[in-house]
């Protein structure tokens, strides 16, 4: 048995306009933009949603979202997923960008939250 | 004055995918879809995740995701959002479209969320 949530959504936005991006958002939400120390690619938007993490990620891309899924096992996961219909597209090892069908992409991440919250809001899969 | 929160996210999909991408995202996240009626387009993942609206939104476009924002008063809440650099794309009047700075798209709604959500969880602007 494993246990997955929907972890986040993730503002993915073109370097040179993160900045901006993390200052609208921040503001447009109520609440503050937090670079995030060792990753700098993001910028924390803490309390956007109750138990939801909202960041901006700069990325070498177009402006896009996407959204995370944590969980306790990730190959079980990913291989929940994608017998689900979800198509691997990076494997990372630690966390895995699958595409879902309609053509989404979306990460399975190693268990994110803070305190118990994944404890008390996963769900678990046989 | 008026509120404001963030409602949710919708998987916006090609039509001829958006019963797939039903299929897979209530499975994935552990929910049911549920169509709207009146709102064909819209296949509603309920409970995906505490207080947030997680919806399938068959489109005439290549898959995205984006967010809505919910509030009291649209014409209020689109002037403050573009006082801090948003730009409307779209003006429907009871609804509209908005760019972020950084090129995302999102929708500014009136109070979608049934119940008390809203009136317990919005930001209260000046």
């Amino acid at each position: 048995m494993h246990r997955s949530r929907l972890f986040g959504i993730f503002i993915d936005t073109p370097q040179g306009e993160a900045g901006a991006a993390a200052a609208f958002w921040s503001a447009a939400l109520g609440t503050t933009a937090t670079p995030v120390p060792g990753e700098e690619e993001f910028i924390a938007l803490r309390d956007a949603f109750p138990g939801l993490a909202v960041d901006v990620q700069a990325v070498d891309d177009t402006p896009r979202y996407h959204v995370d899924i944590e969980t306790d096992d990730v190959a079980a996961e990913a291989a929940r997923l994608t017998a689900l219909g979800a198509v691997v597209e990076v494997d990372n090892g630690g966390h895995r960008t699958l595409r879902a069908p309609g053509g989404h992409l979306f990460c399975v991440v190693p268990v994110q939250s803070e305190g118990d919250l994944f404890d008390r809001t996963a769900r678990t899969w046989p």
